[in-house]
């Protein structure tokens, strides 16, 4: 059969998450996402993904340990990233620079459960640590030691920013990462799932991630509406610049649809909520205000819904990041979700290959080059 | 529909290669691989696949000249290369390597056709240099200085080796490259098409298919194909040792059997022919012999046909080149058709996108810590 795009063809099992579109709906591990945004943090809920069960309070411990010890990244890496953060577009740098983690991950090629579990918590330490030295280099501005008192969401903005967040920042960091962490089998997930099916080891599948989600039709869609916002620049133009500029020309609206959620993706709930929030604490309530009134006109004209990163651009506007790292930061909560797929494809493994089909020419003779 | 492992779902289309995996059957663009291991070069071929015709003289000049004067990696991928050479394997350093090429590409951002096709013979052009750096700086030898009067093949086993090849070493090591460039749809190739279709680039696409070629169940069977006979050691062993050690216990032979090929792989007839001239030119017929002895044995008790990767084994071996690099060198071929099919995929897009099925635990009610 012939699937273009594979479109509803199911392609593996999961226990790790679960979407119901029409309901609106997301669960980790059988948890509503409401829960967990609620009740737990970035950890636990990596813990959760790993783990398929809720810690306990000695294994939240030991993980909130592990996840600080682990922040550092390696001298090599460090080096690299001189180079890197000068010559490299964000997502090639994560890309080169995850890759790159191999070369000295402590566990090297031990295969063992425990091995793998711990180049996974590994891969989820470090990452933040990638982006925030790579902004500190490309700005100038001296590397922040790590603060092994702050939690990972909140020591990544320390990190990246220079400045301590105040708590409901920090709050909201952590959930925007609990709210990005899995979300079934996107294309970056699948690309995970496809290399790790070949049995290749953990670094190469979240390296073949980063590469699918840098692309613009899966990644990249936080940056674009938060270019939207920027452009319109205020609530008064929202209405004629979209209906203008956009619709007339049938262009896409970026943070808008989903392909799976026919109603509110729960995730826009709490990111809005979170906006208007932030907006407030910060004094400065026009990117909250301009996405209010942006979402308005798309739902009355077009009715479709903000998805999780129409107001992720906002969000981490507010939280100081520049526009070209919300992509990373994507990534760099998603790798909760990616290393939890691979390893659930490594434990009941079957190759991932479809076929293909030629339309190309047939029974071509050859010719010799001075008769062409 | 659930079909996990994909088999026999159909991707995407194509007009880059076709198999008949009945008749033992392979072309490429509708030219029968035979004839293109006789009258071609692994640079006309790379043409072809890329453009889906043949070269005029001055279409192929020109293609080689490109080739030749693009063999240099940027100082850049040389200073990374001491610490990849020092602490990564072959296939972790070639991930990161090829990662990195997107810092210096000279056609940067540049996505007309054009710049697209420039990147690719770009990348086709610098992965011999990636793996001859890195032996030469593993090993502690000098970097020998690139000849632009050698082929592609040619040059890749002088600045491996530091010894020119003799023809008949340089149009057998060509001779392979040209078996390995492309193989209709295999999970690295899937997985730059995924790569590709979430409109990512090239490097992103490429960089992905080297993680999924380095998985055992996908590349490596050439490295274990040259195990198993480093083990048997003599042809008079082989029996026995197939037997004995290996049929006994229900292990796999590697090298052995297709999943396409229900006869023999044309490729391998070319690769036992080549095993043969080899072992006289070099006065050292044993990996032939032991080679062939094993294929007897398979055949007679399994019925299975040797594939491309068995005999390339001592093929390579008798070209000097190191056992843990025969992977690399399948992926330096197979970039010929990577790069092919993303172009391929960009052309004529559609996200590649399955879906999962949840078999997971639901309904979870939310347990504070303390009480679980």
């Amino acid at each position: 059969m012939t699937e273009k795009g594979l479109a509803d063809v199911i392609a593996a099992q999961t226990s790790i998450s679960d979407i119901d579109g029409h309901l609106g709906r997301l669960w980790y591990v059988g948890y509503d996402i409401n829960d967990l945004v609620e009740h737990s943090s970035f950890e636990e809920v990596t813990y959760l993904l790993q783990n398929l069960e809720l810690p306990t309070e000695t294994e939240l411990k030991e993980t909130l340990e592990f996840l600080v010890e682990e922040r550092h990244i390696s001298k090599f890496r460090q080096e690299l990233m001189v180079t890197l953060a000068e010559k490299s577009s964000p997502m090639s740098m994560l890309r080169t620079a995850v890759s790159a983690a191999s070369a000295y991950d402590r566990d090297g090629w031990d295969t063992s459960p425990e091995g793998y579990y711990r180049k996974a918590m590994r891969l989820i330490a470090t990452t933040p640590t990638l982006i925030s030295t790579y902004e500190r280099f490309r700005t100038g501005a001296g590397v922040m030691p790590m603060r092994p008192e702050l939690s990972l969401a909140a020591n990544f903005l320390w990190q990246l920013t220079g400045k301590v967040p105040d708590p409901l920042e920090a709050r909201i960091m952590d959930g925007t990462m609990i709210l990005y962490a899995d979300h079934t089998m996107n294309a970056s997930t699948f690309t995970a799932r496809v290399i790790a099916s070949t049995l290749s080891d953990i670094f190469s599948a979240v390296t073949g991630a980063i590469a699918a989600l840098k692309g613009p039709l899966h990644g990249g869609a936080n940056e674009e509406a938060m270019h939207l916002l920027e452009t319109i620049g205020s609530p008064e133009n929202a209405e004629r610049y979209i209906k203008d500029e956009l619709l007339a020309n049938h262009k896409l609206i970026m943070g808008f649809g989903h392909r799976v959620y026919k109603t509110e993706d729960p995730r826009a709930t709490w990111l809005r909520r979170w906006s208007e929030q932030l907006g407030k604490l910060k004094g400065e309530t026009k990117w909250y205000e301009i996405s209010r009134a942006v979402e308005k006109v798309v739902i009355d004209e077009k009715g479709l819904y903000p998805n999780v990163d129409f107001y992720a651009a906002s969000v981490y506007h507010y939280l100081g990041i520049p526009t070209d790292l919300m992509t990373p930061i994507f990534a760099m909560a998603r790798m909760a979700g990616w290393t939890a797929h691979i390893r659930e494809q490594h434990f009941d493994n079957r190759i991932i290959r479809p076929d293909s089909e030629y339309i190309g020419p047939r029974d071509q003779h050859w010719v010799p080059i001075e008769e062409r």
